[in-house]
């Protein structure tokens, strides 16, 4: 899956992605299933969604392919869970 | 405060690492007042934090100032948010 031509910090990069995004996916089951997500604070899930919005274009902007994907993927993830705690409050 | 011979990608990272770290704030400080941290899952908080940690490593190694700032105090917060979570279950 790796493209062996790959540099070992964009390696790297692309695992720190797979990790942060990866951390939020407890969480967006957790709210999914329980659909308990009065613990969950609105105001952080609006800041990180713009936040991760912004390293998007941040990544696209520095041609940095480990930030495009973790990004981009980890705004998926908030985007669902704010959803759901729009949804159940 | 910013260098004014920055140029604008740098800062537009310091912003989005501004959002992403500020946006663990509101939940640091409710899991803080509330002691109530049942609903968030510690399996994301150790994945985050081993996430913006790497994240860390990859901005030391691609010398990139908004990853480095961003997700060093990203870590401390995380840490934080952790270990109130396995002091209140």
């Amino acid at each position: 899956m790796i493209d062996p031509h790959m540099d070992t910090v964009t390696i790297l990069g692309l695992f720190a992605g797979a990790l942060t995004t990866l951390s939020f996916a407890p969480q967006a089951i957790k709210a999914w299933r329980s659909r308990s997500t009065a613990d969950l604070s609105f105001a952080m899930l609006l800041l990180l969604l713009a936040g991760v919005l912004l390293w998007f274009v941040y990544g696209v902007a520095r041609g940095d392919l480990a930030i495009i994907v973790a990004n981009g993927a980890t705004a998926v993830l908030v985007a669902f869970t704010l959803a759901l705690k729009a949804q159940n409050g």
